[in-house]
């Protein structure tokens, strides 16, 4: 039987390059390998977009197109949507009681999010237990295999407490601990050279982005800001372009003699962005075209229907949480 | 349209006469007057129970049968298992992002059970979070009428707090504001004269003490330490035998005339503890008989029949929220 694995996204924009080279382009390849689930953690999202939802739940739609549009397939891959699993609740409060407000204020993804979104007195209780409720949606579906980037190996750590300190107190084996697959590249600067491309930022190319958007996004990369003239010199180190074809040029090769010419000079910024653009465009093209293809009613049919198959798998286990406590008052 | 009540206790034991004249007593009278449901809060129990879940479940039934022997009417109300409605625990996660940490932090009644239960880094985050479950519990059924002890008001103004924050973010009605109504009769003092009858003192006549426990119990109560002969003045005040004729002798008339006698000499304490006895028999016998007349497995057929109900009154407010967010992607 293969492991299941479980990952997802918070639907809150459009899906970009950061997040392909992250975990999308893993996905696709591990979906035959494991028996995947796809989750758009619109309720998670919700833990600090509470007075937005719209943001949150018109971009559910886009989120799965991203996906199919990059190759998930919905005949291997499980895609759903967190919300319409209400047994994730129902575990997260059971889950509530094993762990301790103090030990959630030491998580630190949690404290750096708390810090970076400013939130004191304002912190809601729901924002702080996100590690809890997605220990809940890693664990009612017993999955083995979470792909994550290296900053939220914490959430693993925290699930994996849950996990073994629920089977010991309930004296059961009915939940699975799980392990981090991090990813080979877990994180694309941004088009600025920002740290990471984000959204919020708005320094990302995004997965559906047209072909004139992209040219211009790539037109406006920074290269080295003393190459001058094509004849001069140029600096290869902290070089978007450059970082951008190390993550995108597959020919390693032609990589190392370009970089290498660019340092002596005589190779022109604008050629080295032609050849990225042709890169991406190779790349995004056809995602563009399968996107296109697609129609609203048939993903929100796959949505509908893979949604259920998750509520069914996550209700199994929860019956078996629900008869560990000795909550199963009517089935005995 | 009769207006909806909930109230309800934690499954932790049997329930007793403080209970019966704090609540159970009122419920009785309340159940044809408001449209009752009356929840066995199993769940809310466990937030501070988790690791002995059995002193929960064990107890579920005798709950129903105390509410039962003292006249609550299945006809009339609903009696409801609290962990058999999972959509309460999916409106507090959305109620969770709508309560900041430090608000909760600030309950005066959570801080005086933290205090009393010698909580601190071991606080679980259920413990914390349970007005936030006590207030879906409310409102998830639409209750306007909410018997309390007065203690428990800070509980409904979290409750309205967060009705009208989420009617308010959600541009909706759909909640309702509730209001606690005071018991006449909110604390009954315990047989050793400590300041509250309770289990877990070990202080209380239960409702299903039989006639041999009762007596002993009535027996062992302090009266006044100087009254030794049954010539001697007596005091009334702070004789526990006293107190709990104020609460259970109807005939006032005749109470005023025995603590007349009592502190003017020649009432014995032996010829007061024989009448409470008899006062406490005539109450409790009646509740005996229904008691003993009730079978576990008819108790367990109300029991899942109005548990069935209640989610039905759940879901269908958990409809209603769910639009109000935005979350109905497969309904509209």
């Amino acid at each position: 039987m293969k492991k299941r694995l479980l990952t997802g996204d918070r639907p809150t924009g459009p899906l970009h390059l950061g997040h392909y080279v992250g975990s999308l382009r893993q996905r696709a390849t591990f979906q035959k390998q494991y028996e995947s689930f796809i989750m758009i953690a619109d309720g998670q999202a919700l833990t600090d977009n509470f007075d937005n939802p719209q943001k949150i739940t018109t971009h559910v739609l886009e989120v799965i197109k991203d996906y199919i549009s990059v190759g998930i397939d919905p005949e291997y891959a499980t895609i759903f949507i967190q919300s319409q699993v209400p047994e994730i609740a129902e575990l997260t409060l059971y889950y509530m009681n094993l762990v301790s407000v103090s030990r959630l204020e030491r998580n630190p993804t949690i404290k750096a999010e708390i810090h970076q979104k400013g939130m004191g007195e304002t912190l809601p209780s729901g924002f702080l237990c996100y590690p809890i409720n997605q220990a809940a949606d890693i664990s009612i579906f017993q999955a083995e295999v979470v792909p994550v980037g290296d900053d939220q190996i914490p959430m693993i750590e925290q699930t994996n407490e849950i996990v073994r300190k629920f089977n010991r107190i309930y004296d059961t084996q009915c939940l699975k601990e799980c392990q981090a697959t991090l990813s080979p590249c877990s994180r694309l600067i941004g088009i600025d050279g920002g740290a990471k491309a984000s959204k919020s930022l708005g320094n990302a190319i995004f997965l559906s982005d047209s072909s004139e958007v992209i040219k211009q996004k790539v037109f406006q990369m920074y290269t080295d800001p003393d190459h001058l003239r094509v004849s001069d010199p140029g600096k290869v180190e902290g070089n978007i372009v450059f970082t951008y074809l190390d993550v995108f040029f597959d020919n390693k090769e032609e990589l190392e003699e370009l970089k290498a010419h660019y340092r002596r000079g005589g190779l022109g910024d604008m050629t080295l962005k032609k050849l990225l653009l042709k890169i991406l465009e190779d790349l995004l093209a056809p995602m563009r075209e399968r996107r296109a293809a697609l129609s609203d009613k048939r993903l929100w049919d796959i949505l509908q229907q893979h949604t259920a198959h998750a509520r069914s798998v996550a209700a199994a286990t929860m019956r078996e949480v629900r008869e560990a406590i000795g909550l199963n008052y009517f089935s005995s």
